[in-house]
């Protein structure tokens, strides 16, 4: 996962490294287009996806604003037993709370691409993708990747957490379903389950920008798109099991000027 | 081959699950960048692609505006013993004709992620991936995908076949060739050698969106975009061996604003 | 690598008549956003990669406007031991440098796609990915790909080599890094080392389109982004080790307008 694009040889650079190294690593691509510098939509990807992948996967994650200044390279191990390759720069925030962190290790100089060290700006192919290989490949164990972080001390990003109070359900908007403009907070079955919340049940909802409110309105809470009329407002459980708004077959998010992040805050009621 | 575009994590979560299940298994992308839910261009590029690859794929296929409504999931074996994996309404129409059916199955519950059950709105996870991963694997034979569809029946979309009548040629634009702005009908080598086509003749060319006129005029048959000057107009046998139009170095559809899908149609006649 | 887009199918075809070939190929993307017909950036985007790759790699490379015509259809191989399959137009100009021509064959009709002789417009499946998967799954020795090309002839590009003279040193922009609009030249460290620049050195900088004067400033040559503050402009070493232009957190291409290509310069000298 990175932020680079296909559209340069970024990407297959890092690939080649790897595959040098360990011609029969298998490769897939989580995603290359990460908002260029989002560090927090890198790390909801992380989330949304590494669920479904085996134990022992390696993530190699670049998302790197600060690529060259002090910031620690690091792998991550999660008690999932997922290894997360990448820069210690809150990347790893969600994944670190929704697997467990086992142990984190700062990625040392003997496991950087040799040759390398006149490069300071490209640590996905000289440092991430280069030791992530050797992890994948076993020709490291995690323990020679480097020193532990003490105290497994991890930078870790802000964001609203969703709760239940006076009656009300709130929470953030980690990420918009960008390809069909579908908004998704983050509120999980178990502070859904604390309203009470009803296929058929009829919901209130304010969207605000910080302080600023940018949608009210009412909708249904029902299973599926097909379940209301082409052109209404629906509320449903994304495949994310996360409360979720859209529209049949048009876009809720430009509709509205719905955006997300750390600064997205959603309130629902029943009616 | 999906419309889900890989900006979020849609498409690694289906390949997590795949890979999960069977981690052995070798996966490509077809294409992730069928326009959102358009069911026809996602049949034509499963009839564009399918005839080059092995006997024995399995392709997993979601373009599935109707997600969580009551239209069927199914597997389709064809007559080139290929497998298309995803939902019945439309998208398998081409190479259901260009195939043949062999045997339909619609995929039963325990052939759906295990603890999947309250996710509606992704079946190309839930769902399609992992029964196709399945059947891939040899996890599972044909039969035990699910119940055989009674008389193979498939949903089917209609659209204007390639034709010779009263001296003319006429027939459809299913898409267009969008990195190059040529545009792509229907007519095949049968129909052409009806008109009695040959290398060097001049055409007529009508194009029509529905009743309306879209264009008109004149072009050569020709080999390749090399054979006319830059910025000229040329017919041309595309890759499919279909007829196609195109400009030397420019953009055919965008100068001319013509599109593709089912309501598009084009006349020719040799001058 | 490939100018084709991944939004149709043709990269899909292109992989399933390599796989149909040989089913255990291993097959990577380079990538196949290379700007319609532009072969110079894909003549960059090959030197930019192929060093990481391994020894024996054969890429399969199709940027050709001139499909169709008399321009031949060959594969170079490279004293790295590097295999370049796809047409003879300037595309393998900077591998053909840096690396070295070992030997040239082109592509003989024995290699090309059975039954594929009627389609004129699409070499990068009927013959470059067919001859290509052929090489690379030892279906056939290199002396087998065709005949030897006299004298290892090949079409080369022009474009501005970088020099130190009066103490000034110049060079190309061959490309820009476009997810975060830096401008990269082509000044390496042997250029670099002539005219003595260590990092805190002040530099001036001029940036030519042709004739025309498009920049001219001044900046530190600095290790990395996070070296001056946001906002600022810097001088750095690529990840190819090329003297590079940036912005902080900023698009320097975009805010001076400067692009790439072999019409571009640009000048330094040390303040």
């Amino acid at each position: 996962m990175t932020d680079f694009g296909v559209k340069d040889g970024a990407v297959a650079a890092m690939k080649g490294v790897a595959l040098n190294l360990s011609p029969d690593l298998t490769i897939h691509d989580l995603t290359h287009e990460i908002p260029a510098y989002n560090i927090w939509e890198g790390a909801f990807r992380l989330q949304q996806t590494a669920p479904y992948w085996p134990t022992g996967t390696v993530f190699v994650c670049v998302v790197d604003p600060g690529v060259g200044t002090e910031r620690k390279s690091i792998i991550l191990k999660t008690k999932s037993n997922h290894y997360y390759v990448g820069p210690d720069n809150g990347l790893f925030t969600l994944v670190a709370e929704s697997e467990g962190v086992e142990e984190i290790r700062e990625i040392s100089a003997a496991n950087r691409l040799p040759n390398s060290q006149n490069s300071y700006t490209f640590f996905g192919r000289d440092v991430f993708a280069y030791s992530g290989a050797k992890l994948a490949s076993a020709g490291i164990d995690f323990e020679e990747v480097g020193e532990k972080v003490p105290d497994n001390k991890l930078i870790m990003l802000e964001y609203p957490k969703p709760k239940f109070e006076n009656g009300l359900i709130s929470g953030g908007i980690p990420i918009l379903d960008i390809q069909y403009g579908n908004v998704w907070t983050n509120i999980d079955p178990k502070t859904t389950n604390q309203l009470g919340l009803k296929i058929g049940d009829k919901l209130s909802v304010k969207i605000f920008d910080g302080e600023k409110k940018v949608f009210e309105g009412q909708m249904p809470y029902v299973h599926t798109f097909g379940d209301v009329k082409e052109g209404e407002t629906l509320c449903y459980m994304n495949s994310l099991l996360n409360l979720s708004f859209g529209i049949n077959m048009d876009d809720f998010s430009k509709k509205y000027n719905v955006g997300s992040g750390t600064n997205w805050r959603v309130e629902l009621k029943k009616l």
